[in-house]
């Protein structure tokens, strides 16, 4: 993102638009800033209000589906971010924490996270390129297949 | 929290005080500041040095129970923050990561983390709101059911 | 660490030295600054390109062997600063999180974490002090036993 509100028309070019944000399914906020930093809430791939897909990697979900559930979790935290301080504010995005619920004997979650990753990168361009963690974890809310969080810093 | 001092106040409310600081079971320390941000370490739920009970939610833990031991460990989170610089130097309440032992089929970490959120909020009020992750995971230390982390900011 | 350039006679006497960066799996960084903090990836144990050792704490993989994966994903998060912005100018470990790929009766995440902590302690002294969680979660990349992430700050 060289210019202020590229974001929109990068989201566009891949066929998305930024969704309503998700409203926190218990006592917390969607995204909280710190200084030049925001926080997201952890963010499930929720579309107008309901989970497109439930289940683990590795047993229901296949590592494709769990791809597409990772980008979609990710612009609900570029939503959150939104309407906290609006998009045009973000200089980068620093930090991807990826859960993905796992089969034991599931591991490859680095391509599942990359649904979050590319999307980033694709739009905010070099700013997207951040620190990323990947974990298999045992379950997710609401029986949700990934979860994403952001750390991303402001102008 | 409007005026400093008044967590005190909230806690009695709450019929809660601080409890003494855990000690770290290994090689790290309870809380570490950078800047104005305050990293805590995983926080689980001791009572007196000891847990009153372990095991998975989904299994041995009920989620009541959870969400008791969760507002434990916030609570011993914030002994360790007060040891570090005092609550009083507390602006607000950042981050929030709830990590819940779970049985693969148990998916509703989000009431049981509720109780490390509900209590920081009924402590500092609207600057007690965060974001969150909530997340299942294999195991925790000592068969422990939750782990809390926080970030807070200072004035 | 209390000279620049310390770390390298620390290491020395550890016998160990910094590793080459491991390149990301996915489209991602090893680690990225913003302002005075540096986030590290999740770093696996990696060495020369291959995980020595794969699996499960509790199940193919010993607690003490588990240690010695932790020590090593430090030492490449470590490279991974070193590349970003040189270790000469960390002025300190802020925070420390531990991912074990556990059984579900593993409990014992601290004690393979401590490789970690421990590395960072000798290599930098009071100043590797840091809040830390260790967590057992369900699987990991490419099957790693562990997997290491660190936030940094700079003098």
């Amino acid at each position: 993102m060289t210019t202020p509100g590229q974001w929109r028309a990068e989201l566009a070019r891949l066929g998305e638009r930024l969704p309503p944000v998700v409203p926190p399914v218990a006592a917390y906020q969607p995204a909280r800033r710190s200084g030049s930093l925001v926080f997201t809430s952890g963010q499930l791939p929720m579309v107008d209000g309901a989970l497109p897909q439930t289940g683990k990697l590795g047993a229901e979900v296949s590592a494709a589906d769990g791809k597409v559930l990772a980008r979609r979790a990710a612009l609900n935290a570029l939503a959150a971010v939104d309407a906290l301080v609006g998009l045009d504010a973000v200089a980068g995005v620093v930090k991807v924490v990826g859960y993905v619920a796992s089969d034991p004997s599931f591991t490859g979650q680095p391509a599942v996270v990359d649904g979050a990753s590319e999307l980033l990168g694709a739009v905010f361009g070099p700013l997207g390129a951040h620190a990323r963690s990947a974990i298999g974890v045992a379950a997710l809310p609401l029986d949700a297949p990934v979860e994403i969080e952001l750390i991303v810093e402001l102008r």
